[in-house]
């Protein structure tokens, strides 16, 4: 007689006998070929329906935990779990596991994915979206509304570069505001600008390969790059942006932000541009521009992006709404060149199909409906202000200390210390810290550690009269 | 006087002035280092206000297309983009496009992604979803409920590895429906599990690696692969699913459907799962297990997992809620051996940073209120009732002239047709087509033509009507 436990596991009755049978020959109590009883034995011996046992035993079967020959019999397989497996390989402790030279690059560049701040009154961290004014309500009806009506068609696979009704509002939209000369046909709609990035590595990039990237830079970018085994030419950035008779002449493609560098702020002017694209034309190589907040300017109109200007294909144009509506949304989008639309809507397929529908459809409804550049103007005051609060914060308390750098466009400021030596801007950093103010050093977006002390200060979640109260209490700690 | 055309463009009066005077410097009407006039001269010549003017000299500034040495002259500068742009890169037509190698495989193994079949009344395409059953009204609530409550944190940058309630709930479910061991902690929730795939491609293959798959063999999975460089060892399956005495001996992993091997249908029984792990802790290799729709199995209670036997930590598990809720949701998830977890959590967030956060919050909810798995019992109980109706329906019009493949499993059927031969198929499918019925062959999942003539059968997505009217359709035809 079999004894069984069946308290060991819940649900119904013949999953439990099921289990205990189960546990029994894993652990060897049941042994290789032992024959178990009849299904009519063990179901008078548990004193449960026949039926019951036959379920179980038909579970073991299916299985192959349990073999027999007829319906009257059945036994314990002959390789059980426990038996068949390795000595050697139970014991042994965990191998160093073999991963792709990709892995090994992206772990040794990237650790661990940053921490979120936590008990921070004030947070000046970079890229937190401006949630409380974003239009949650507006959003939540468009997202209702087309929840509501979606098609049968919008449930199932759908074209690897997106919604189409979203791709046609954005070549609209990005050639009214951004310059931007494409169709419908060369976007590529991607989950956030990251991928758009990874998508630019895998298509362009081969090991070996030189990339060109701003110093200081977006490492953003650089990671994906890096990861896919390229090497990066540092190019320095200055007053007029990247260094273009610097440019390497044997580079793939080079990474750059023409319209609000990232994290100095400086434009790029039409004669660096001309040069950067004459460039990639002469040496047969890809511009990547990211156009990261260009929305945001707050004099004038956003400058046009460098994509107006190519005449030869050669620029990838790589946009989003992390930084105008918020991230958590993960949209963003390719501009591209016509010859490589093929390449890149065949690597977004086999690298996840494409993005989910809901959003899509939303967003373009809250672009056709003009909601969106509604709100792009209301954020643009409202950033324009919260800058010059910060401005006026850091002019008031500090004077000629500091020195403020960039230009009057995007959602962040680079903010050099005249008085701090870079060795001690850790030290500041933390005693801000503990002053439930977070601050951050520019230190990470330079590939050697910059001369001066510099703080990236993100400020469009933060309120004015937030602003002002936490740079009041920097000055107190500086 | 400059003679400007203001009528060509539209939107405020500085801008169509701007305007004009960039397309003047574009074409060389006016040349580098021509002086403009005065704001003053200009806004006279033009009868608008010299703030008007001022606005596009400050944007053609911005822009680079003007220089000026003080407020009152302004000039155009030296470089234009048209004369700067070297003219052979302008004359040449677009040259061959320098891709990855990463690129070319994809682009050659791929070619146009899968066109949308249309018009047919009755379409056996497998991987439709069963939208019209979907309780789309409950979606729809978990959706609104979260939009209105989520939190200040979730419109920002999250965990890569996805929302750990839906990881926690994961854990959960997989360990009570599959037998699959693991914490939250070893779950990515990826954009569907092609993501997980790549990911896997990426993390763990070079270039010229040996990837064991099965044969016949999902291709949604071998394209990555091979994208990525891996060479291909097909193994074949016979009615014990992958013949593990086969395996490659130096395979850096092996990819496999044991619940339900596809397409076949057939199912791995224990001692083939004992030795295929023996195989990957013998060689230090992965065995990626794709548990793609072990949910519904109508016989009996769904096989556990192979991953409930590993005890190497050699398996990763692919999820999917692509065929049990539907694909456009883009959500699927990867149990990883604990060694693994951070280069795949690196991989995902240098990829695409984390997949979208709302559906992942409804869904945790649809699972937790318990409607994920009453919805998955209806939609078994639908799916057998389809797979008996069309079972019934085939025999009914074919007898002995059809033989149905696979266990009782799944979302698909294979059928082989005894009185076809395999180059008579594509002329019974373009008929069937013709008569308003999508048939599917199962030659595109194998690497070279079955000896017979075999269909592929999706059912999910038909009404047991429309699946007795397909098949008499058919019936008439062949």
């Amino acid at each position: 007689m079999l004894l069984l436990d069946l308290r060991k596991t819940d649900g119904p009755l013949y999953r439990r006998v099921y289990h205990a049978l189960k546990s029994m020959i894993r652990d060897g109590r049941l042994a290789p070929a032992a024959r178990l009883p009849s299904t009519r034995e063990l179901a008078a011996d548990l004193r449960v329906s026949r039926n019951t046992v036959m379920l179980a035993y038909e579970q073991l079967l299916a299985e192959g935990y349990v073999v027999s020959r007829n319906r009257a019999t059945a036994s314990v397989a002959s390789a059980s779990p426990v038996s068949a497996m390795p000595e050697s390989s139970r014991a042994k402790p965990a191998a160093p596991a073999p991963v792709s030279a990709y892995a090994r690059r992206l772990t040794g560049l990237l650790g661990a994915p940053p921490a979120r701040s936590t008990g921070l009154r004030y947070d000046f961290r970079y890229g937190e979206p401006s949630v409380d004014e974003f239009p949650r309500q507006i959003w939540r009806r468009l997202l209702a509304a087309r929840a509501r009506r979606t098609a049968r068609d919008a449930f199932g696979y759908a074209d690897p570069a997106g919604y189409e009704p979203l791709r046609a509002a954005l070549a609209e939209y990005l050639k009214r505001a951004r310059g931007v000369v494409c169709e419908a046909d060369q976007i590529v709609v991607t989950s956030g600008s990251q991928q758009g990035f990874d998508l630019a590595a895998r298509v362009l990039l081969d090991p070996g390969d030189v990339a060109v990237v701003e110093e200081p830079h977006y490492p953003g970018v650089t990671i994906p790059f890096e990861a896919a085994g390229a090497r990066l030419a540092y190019t320095p950035v200055d007053a007029g942006g990247l260094q273009t008779h610097r440019l390497h002449t044997r580079a793939r493609l080079a990474y750059v932000t023409p319209c609000h560098q990232f994290p100095t702020g400086v434009i790029m002017p039409l004669e660096r541009r001309l040069a950067l694209l004459a460039w990639a034309a002469r040496t047969d190589s890809w511009v990547i521009e990211d156009d990261y907040v260009s929305e945001f300017r707050y004099e004038g109109h956003p400058l046009e992006a460098l994509q107006s200007l190519d005449r030869d294909g050669r620029v990838i144009y790589v946009g989003t709404f992390s930084k105008t509506l918020f991230p958590a949304l993960r949209i963003g989008y390719l501009v591209l060149p016509r010859s490589l639309v093929p390449s890149f809507r065949a690597a977004k397929w086999a690298t996840d199909r494409f993005s989910a529908m809901l959003a899509q459809e939303a967003l373009t409804d809250f672009i056709t409906s003009g909601q969106f550049e509604r709100y792009l103007r209301r954020a643009g005051n409202r950033n324009a202000a919260r800058r010059r609060a910060l401005i006026g914060a850091l002019q008031q308390h500090f004077g000629d200390r500091v020195e403020i750098a960039g230009e009057n466009t995007g959602v962040h400021l680079v903010v050099w210390l005249n008085d701090v030596r870079p060795r001690d801007l850790p030290a500041v950093i933390a005693r801000a810290r503990a002053a439930g103010v977070g601050l951050y050093s520019v230190a990470p977006f330079h590939t050697s550690p910059p001369p001066r002390a510099g703080l990236l200060f993100g400020y469009a979640s933060m309120t004015e009269a937030a602003i002002r109260a936490a740079i009041r209490r920097v000055a107190e700690i500086v």
